[in-house]
């Protein structure tokens, strides 16, 4: 085992209080006072989250956005968020983005703390939702004869991305500002089996959904909405950053948002997932690992 | 007006929800489900929070311990901490001493984030609370003919740190794993008029309380108790890294707990602190501004 995968191990033998129980799901659920509450927290660094020419305004919007999409998929309020600021040369630009985002989400800062001094900048956010139905979702919960569906289009980010570090001009707002589906998650919730956002690519966050249910998934790739050519299929299906909702629902429960369905969830088989019938045993290669 | 106090100045603009109304107190208030929710974030940064050789074990029990201290002074008990990790060479230290602080004070770890591959390493901590006294002490309480009260004794981090530093085999323990002063923070709670962690000298902490509280304080600098030689009291004033908390009960109300009297609330006068008679009239160089 690495020492990070060692790390991750001993922070997880820490985290065992009953709110801890969606380690693994980027968010905690805290019961409190008659309210589940939904904590998460994400970090973003300079030249590994974002590059290093990057707009700031663009940094502080995606800090937000994606902490508001792991609420999104916990069918989550957002209550406000506490930030983790690096001072640099662009706070002008960050404050900007940061107006921004939490004016579109109507989302209050509740407080944080700045620091400066350090060579390379990293940024860490805490947003804090208010459950809107309990059993809160989780990837865990898909059952045998369930469908799989997801919202929105993949591929999006990895277009975006392409037009900004390439500077061809082309629209890179997938990418930069990516939207949390506050919305879909919370008209989803009290419906799906299960459900999380795809944040490191698709076909990696089938896998995990599946290991987490303890179920195989049936995959039909080309069922998946892409924003990319046809023939980036796949890679469209292993790039991140699209925050798309992924989820769970019982055979002839329809969606109440605009989504398609892409596979169904079988017993648990030798293979988490199956993409078109093939079999997939390993998470390596499928998408993007966090570290 | 520097770019950084434009910076936080634009923050503190973003943060009108009534919850951050103690944004200036590091910490959030926040009513939900019938409780009062405390929550802090905080960073700490190689070379600049911790020495870049120090033990990854002693910076996991500090980031920990100086987020409790926040709650402390809201009199809070600790609900959870999520963390925000950048995985380095020693991990391994940094899980022995998160495990040991929250194993300590009984705290579970709820969540979080790890990355890798920044040059400078970075943490965050949010820890959440949950308030035992309505209101939420805050720092902006303080009444004309309050007596001002501190814990403990001032400067033993300073001293800490200079045995760490000079490698001298002394004790550095209060520097490298200060103590949250939780217990005593819950039994002041329901007295104080004002309260806060003295975490960045207790000069410019009752600078800010002060200002805070729109009071002048008129400290007895004789009456603090201090851990150093008595040549260096003004030093050890200045000193942060204590984490005591700084308190004001209104006169004949004694402390639950052991506690110095060092000074009196007065009537806003010409300047926010008077030390032993002198006006201080600007927080430059009383303590330690964090960045």
């Amino acid at each position: 085992m690495s020492s990070e995968a060692e790390f991750i191990s001993s922070l997880r033998a820490l985290a065992t209080h009953p709110a801890a129980r969606n380690l693994e799901d980027d968010c905690a659920v805290l019961a409190i006072g008659g309210e589940a509450l939904v904590l998460t927290h994400d970090m973003m660094v300079e030249g590994i989250h974002y590059l290093a020419d990057a707009d700031m305004a663009d940094v502080a919007w995606k800090l937000v956005a994606t902490n508001l999409s792991d609420l999104a998929a916990k069918g989550a309020e957002p209550i406000g968020v506490l930030i983790g600021h690096m001072l640099g040369e662009d706070d002008a630009r960050f404050a900007e983005g940061l107006a921004e985002v939490l004016g579109h989400y109507n989302v209050p800062l509740l407080g944080g703390d700045t620091v400066s001094g350090a060579e390379t900048h990293s940024h860490g956010l805490t947003a804090i939702g208010r459950a809107t139905h309990i059993p809160v979702p989780s990837r865990a919960g898909a059952q045998i004869g369930d469908a799989l569906w997801v919202t929105g289009s993949l591929g999006t980010a990895m277009i975006g991305y392409e037009a900004l570090r390439e500077n061809t001009k082309g629209d890179h707002t997938a990418y930069s500002r990516p939207m949390a589906r506050l919305a879909e998650g919370l008209a989803l919730a009290p419906l799906v089996t299960a459900m999380m956002d795809v944040s490191d690519g698709l076909l990696l966050d089938a896998f995990r959904l599946a290991l987490a249910s303890e179920v195989s998934i049936a995959l039909d790739s080309k069922a998946v909405p892409i924003a990319a050519p046809a023939e980036r299929r796949m890679e469209a299906l292993s790039w991140g950053d699209d925050y798309e909702l992924l989820f769970t629902l019982p055979e002839g429960v329809e969606p109440p948002v605009s989504a398609a369905r892409i596979g169904s969830v079988e017993p648990q088989g030798f293979a988490p997932l199956f993409c078109d019938g093939e079999p997939i045993l390993d998470a390596a290669g499928l998408g993007y690992m966090h570290k």
